[in-house]
């Protein structure tokens, strides 16, 4: 435990990277909710290996069957539960890796939790192959709050030092750009250090930056279910992450109370504020202004370059060199799963309001 | 809802800034452990306010009672439940205020959720003074902890532009100095900062630094209870927290793989890893090493300045000017709430594992 | 754990039968329900010792003050928190027979579990004066659910042997009677058993009928969280009972399906059952039928008699008398107990359900 | 919600009677534990329709597979996944039903909670079929009980007005009998009585007698998560139970305290009762003695007889004549899915406990 997680919607997940398949189960959807599997599609694509030059050549097209929860195309009110074959595992990656820790992956940590019986091709069960089911499931989420008028826009921010302060506000616009960094000068850029990067046999890091826009006030339950509670408790569960900031983030530690509140304003028809440097939470409860966060993506640690670590069971000193297909910068696959699973979160967060004219929006 | 938090220990807040006491339980802790009254005494005089001339004077001695969980000074198995008077609430400050939002707070966002009946006093229960209990309960996590040998060190490493890169490995170390920065230099500077800013009727922001010693590898739950998603979701219910960074954090998002990832080597007696860029997390799953992470902590928005807001009934523009009494950098006193919401987190994570070496060192 | 029960809505207690106080929170509610006291004293005063002649003598008004949760008398969406000082514990009774368990009693079960630091006196933290702060906040719901038209009866079925087939549709026609049996000749019938058995230092067990009128189809989650699930699991945890059947229960193991099907009709607003064989409840789900249930309540197992049991540390035989003011027959003072308990889990149901038009009715 | 159950471990259902398929996946058993794929299908085919010409004549093998949670035989420590294929799903004997709701099945409570897009084919996923996956699942926890010295047996105890008085110390004495009562008279009189009620196109209910040996004292969790709790909140999530008694059960209601208190002896190893009214259960925690409880199955509510209902439209009278292949006595079919929830629900508790000792039986 917990492969699950949520509270009005409970997300579980199942399988492993290199076992016969990936899955995930998501409770908790009304009945009657129409499930677009082309849309669905759409996001998996988003997130699937393969999708260019700059991503890993592992071969999945991630088809995914539904197979309880739908009658027709509604939900029926029961467990929607989403299975995705694994085609292309090639576990004897991975034998040779048995004892042999990747550095900056689960491996030593798995075999210190599990020892003898760990799960250990490719991350097994803490790989990022799981987020092939998250999306599936998230991407459900998604569609109901776009239909609801809450839109949860995000682009890749930044790859290694190369930054664009350029914003996207639609799917389109982000995912037009290779790198998803929507700024056609730095997705060039970034595109051609990728490249590099993978000559050399590297890798390296990115941050996203997630909108919300759309949102209503009000939503986030306390004390210990604030928005920012909730949305990194998700975030922080997919792989790779390990930053997050919301609103001004860090550059509030360095303010002064006079220049970091947000002054509040009536536009003729909602409460605003002029700055949004809480992101839109105050208390841990959206004010309506868009939930504005930055994660950041730590660069892929299966790289081609000689590294050293220690054998599990003789402790003595190794030289590795990992094989596989790997993703030069994960930033650009991490971004979907974001986007689902922050959809997820908001979803939940805005069904647990128990707000009647916040569930007639969402189930109308 | 959410009011508790936690799995296999749970925490549950009660009370309000102003109303007639804040409280807690915590139950999930076995019986017969010793409960010092002195340490967690301790811990909330590090919280209190009128701990010195550079924090709030509202004057509170944050006396507390158990009533219930003893037997004697040892736990009987059953929730300990923590109870704290508020001794000086003015509300009449906050009567005024009522159809006038102050900015940076939750005052809008509670009229969003809860309309007319809203706590709206100080803050209501989304106020600061809600953490006493969590300090009253989580100190004596804390010192199960520190009983089993994991120290949850932290201190303030920034106050606006003035930053320490010392460390502090005690409470000792930290605590003698007045801001919390373990480094005279930089505790005379920003205590200099913070008293030009009362003078000024401003404040400003933070950073603390947080690092857990002595966690055993193997701690914390796949797939979404991660030791980041668990700490963060804790640590962002603590008013004025709005970010978050694990290990090299934000950094890691410009780094290359090569650069980021941790040699592990073998040290004669653990695996351990030459660096510490995630934070001794991987794949959610602490691998022996320190668990590192930096939190940004936001000015205090109550501050004697003019700020613009709007009536929240004829909805026109307003001047207010906050009274009350308030802290200038409210870093300071978040600090030990962040140890001890940390060490709540840490203690539920490892009492999770089922380990039964962990729960040895835990409850011997 | 878990000293806590519910979903949308959550009841946590705490203290114990000879500490100082015992308590409860609950969290859940909306912002806005008036709280009237003295529909909580009401109920209250149904549970509390010394009701009359043939119950215990322990002499406790069960006053209670609400701490958290409250503006003026409405709550402001925050956890109610009651507490119930305990002021005529006598714990002296118990020192004695810290190592001597009385028979029937928690005493042997607590120390298998807890050890050398049980609390041992009058069933500690198990003790049927836990039911005190369960009325208490059981009471708010059972006064949400009577506003909106739902009705949790219920009566003394049984004492003994003797046995009513009448039934009451209101507390009061339930209150009026002494031993709670709505039937002035059994009434009257098992007073004068109660008070025989008084004088032999005796006891009794019985039996009690809840109808649950008023409460829309469709209330239920499926799978695992059937009305009767939650019903039984709440029924349970309150001390003494020992059997819970729905509908025709335990009869029904004996019939055919031709007689146990329950044929349904419109009756030109509804859709209803011309026999109520299922308790109100199909598949887990109601039907709009009353929800109908009856426990069995044991004999209360502290009797004047002498007992044979054994030294928890010698393991010797010995034989006790238990001292101490017992009830003669618990299911009296059982009864509002399971009244409110069953009024918490309904309304947590129903709240469950997410249905609008289920929450504008509780909710208007 | 709520398709999931369990605190430790967290069983969780999906799919339909009519769908592709039905699944359950199971989280929190450790890494390391030998899962034998033998045992669970001889507990699937304790289950399985078509066992004998006394039950439903549906042809389904009921092979299941394992997608997830396994390294070779060994548990990895994430969830197993269970599916079992649909193979003989006629849903078209449920189209003409679907507006005419079979009176004693939850066809008019889908309809009440889920409106016009339930899930009504033969029950959705209110089917009994559900439970195919709940013995999967629990049958991992039946075998790692025994293994740990603890065994759950059961019996059907009566069908119709046939009552045995005899018990069943094991899965084969139980199994060898066609109606699963352990009493060869008795049994045989049952199977006439069936046939003779398959042929008048009648039903009948039953009732079973489980009881768990080998438990040790002091499991359960106080206050809500009795013994008594946690296991009646999963039986009654079986469809068709409507009654649940430990111990002495109903017969306590008419008992005095001197003639039901267990008196306590020391058997020279263990503290033991010299009855055991109380099922071994005292304060919701174990004493040592079996765990004894009974449910009551109702009889089948699919009979061909003529019965009568109301279209849900027309909300006009009609007769119907359900079609199907349903068993003429669920009780011999229900008892392995008690058997391996109640399994389910113990194993959860004894891991809930922490205690070090239990966790070294049951994980050795």
């Amino acid at each position: 435990m917990s492969f699950s997680i949520g509270n009005r919607l409970r997300l579980t997940v199942f399988g492993a990277s290199h076992g016969q398949l990936v899955g995930s189960t998501i409770e908790g959807l009304p009945a009657g909710i129409r499930v677009d599997s082309a849309r669905i599609a759409e996001w998996m694509d988003r997130r699937r290996p393969s999708l260019s030059d700059i991503t890993t050549q592992r071969k999945e097209d991630d088809s995914f069957s539904i197979v309880s929860g739908l009658m027709g195309d509604r939900t029926d009110g029961s467990p929607l539960t989403f299975l995705i074959a694994n085609k292309d595992p090639i576990s004897s990656h991975y034998d040779e890796l048995k004892e042999r820790p990747r550095p900056g992956h689960a491996d030593l940590t798995l075999f210190l939790k599990y020892g003898e019986y760990r799960n250990y091709s490719g991350g097994g069960f803490l790989s990022g192959r799981m987020t092939a089911p998250l999306v599936a499931a998230g991407s459900v989420c998604l569609s109901i709050l776009t239909n609801a008028g809450v839109n949860v826009n995000g682009w890749v921010q930044s790859i290694g030092s190369i930054k664009t302060s350029q914003i996207a506000d639609s799917p389109e616009a982000t995912y037009s750009a290779k790198t998803r960094i929507p700024d056609p000068v730095k997705d060039h850029e970034a595109e051609e250090l990728i490249k590099k990067l993978i000559s050399e046999g590297d890798s390296v890091g990115g941050s996203i930056h997630v909108s919300i826009h759309g949102i209503p006030g009000g939503i986030g339950e306390p004390f210990f279910d604030s928005v920012e509670s909730v949305l990194s408790h998700a975030i922080f569960s997919i792989p790779a992450i390990k930053a997050i900031e919301f609103g001004a983030g860090f550059d509030l530690s360095s303010m002064k109370g006079s220049e970091a509140v947000d002054t509040i304003f009536y536009d003729g028809k909602n409460f605003r504020t002029k700055t949004n440097n809480n992101g839109g939470i105050l208390g841990g409860i959206t004010n309506g202004m868009p939930v504005d966060f930055r994660v950041a993506v730590k660069p892929t640690s299966s790289i081609r370059k000689e590294l050293e670590t220690v054998n599990l069971q003789s402790r003595e000193k190794e030289v590795i060199r990992v094989k596989g297909r790997h993703d030069p910068c994960i930033a650009i696959r991490a971004l979907p799963v974001i986007q689902c699973m922050s959809a997820f979160s908001i979803l939940d967060l805005m069904m647990s309001s128990g707000n009647r004219s916040v569930l007639e929006r969402l189930f109308p």
